[in-house]
């Protein structure tokens, strides 16, 4: 078993997060990883209070393990479903997308880990200072919203940076990634695109059935024109949209309307021409749908032999 | 010490080559790190054939230890650079932007060991195929000429496609970087951007200083409507380039015209306005100007902890 302070203090056998990913993360799957002995996560998408409190209590009713919320900052929602995570309580309160700051310490008044994901140092200093528990380091080879960095130099920095745990996101996918990320300074890490394969994930079949054929050059990223940039599998619609992001002719409002609805596509109807399938590059490394705890499982297993191994390679 | 197939292989006392960067690596910095027990490597830039033997024999006079050249394979005089390996004989060619098979029969017959830099998992096939002894895995966070994919997702997909070892490349700065490279699935490293640094590299003082002060968002990529994309510093060229990089009115000519002698000013001259600094996100990491034998002692002195400390994450 690995040790690390994420697993004692959140009450876990395996320090690894299910990313919150919206029209993916919901009830069913966070409960899996939870019951897995990770931190499973719902998301609380751009939906409102009653879809989240929904959620979470359907979470409590399959597991009785600890599970988080995330919240994406730019939800039209964002005051209402952070006062739901004030009212039921989630173990763990992960946020994307912007600066928590404003909602935290309501949600620490109510006994909730603030851990929010952050793309550089200076983002992790001010949530730090705010009182979170934690904080995700998420590089941009990650799927969904993504930032400039890479993980592996953007770890160590905000291992530097902070004193709170760091969890590595971004590009992880096997006990390879585990054990990199422990010596980069990580305490533990989250994965997304890994879990949207998971047997328990509620995606249509064809969303796994692309994650699994996707090559090493196959995610492309889109919106940074809009400034929010995501990263996607390369498809009919990340062409389309990507030859309008630069075409001057295109308004800001038109290409965004291009996007609405293309997550739900994707996620509900499994619609290969007009879905964005967020992934990260970690999806050339899933190879098969496999249940929630055989994921996490192999994957720790991967890299305890991996880290016990590796005095081997000084003499 | 650690051990590694390249150091058995090469005679090398540390796994790290030093990167092959246009107006850095010279015969001095190659000596230094070659000296030091890593891999020195000499550019040939977009020179002729006389600026590179001039440089190999330099460095003959400078280290009696095994250094490599680097070649760049969009340079005008690539086939008289590669001709001149051949008669110089240096112990390894590593090659960028580009597949090198057209030159790869005649460099190891010559005895030369031919290491490629590549961004995919299908280019380290095809040079694996055209009897590449190494490849080196260069994730996008790195400085001059970058791929899409990051360095910890393409190591380990590039150590599942080929047999040959595998160096990782990309934001690697300190010992951390190199314990997670091998966690990976490397044998070895490459580093670029704390070489700019060393002591015994030419480059302006400038050019160090601005590495030393760069922090972690401090990079961009320009030069993707090209098809060459580079990451540096953020500076003013690079603002002016990008106002005009999707600018419809500007040609291609025109954009090709804006960063002619970008790399001499920045590197000869540390031109802070119209300098291109190519750098990599590792830049953020790099604290101060030392020796190249300090530098390489002190990361793998860190990486050795570091390993022989990785069961302890397993109880």
């Amino acid at each position: 078993m690995m040790t690390s302070v994420l697993c004692e203090a959140l009450g876990l056998r395996y320090p690894i997060f299910q990313g919150g990913m919206a029209w993916v993360s919901e009830a069913g799957l966070a409960a899996a990883v939870s019951n897995a002995g990770g931190l499973g996560v719902i998301s609380a998408m751009n939906l409102d209070g009653d879809y989240l409190r929904t959620q979470i209590r359907k979470c409590r009713t399959l597991t009785d393990r600890p599970f988080g919320v995330n919240i994406m900052l730019m939800s039209p929602h964002v005051r209402e479903v952070a006062r739901v995570c004030v009212e039921e309580r989630p173990a763990v309160v992960t946020t994307g997308a912007g600066l928590p700051n404003a909602y935290m310490k309501d949600w620490i008044a109510a006994g909730i880990r603030v851990i929010p994901v952050v793309p550089s140092t200076a983002m992790a200093r001010l949530v730090e200072r705010a009182g979170a528990f934690a904080v995700i380091a998420e590089g941009g080879e990650s799927g969904g919203h993504v930032g400039d960095l890479s993980t592996m130099t953007l770890v160590p920095q905000v291992a530097d940076a902070v004193k709170i745990p760091v969890l590595a996101a971004g590009g992880i996918a096997d006990g390879r990634g585990v054990a990199a990320a422990m010596m980069l300074g990580a305490s533990g890490v989250q994965c997304g695109t890994v879990f949207l394969c998971a047997t328990e994930c509620a995606v249509h079949e064809t969303y796994k059935q692309k994650v699994i054929a996707a090559g090493d050059i196959d995610t492309v990223v889109t919106g940074k024109r809009l400034g929010h940039a995501v990263r996607s599998l390369k498809t009919p619609f990340t062409r389309r949209y990507l030859e309008k992001e630069y075409d001057p002719d295109i308004s800001g409002d038109e290409l965004e309307a291009l996007g609405v609805g293309a997550l739900r596509k994707a996620a509900m109807e499994g619609d290969v021409d007009n879905g964005c399938f967020l992934a990260g590059q970690a999806a050339a490394m899933v190879h098969a749908v496999r249940p929630a705890a055989e994921i996490i499982q192999q994957m720790f297993a991967e890299a305890e032999t991996l880290l016990r191994g590796a005095p081997q390679w000084v003499k």
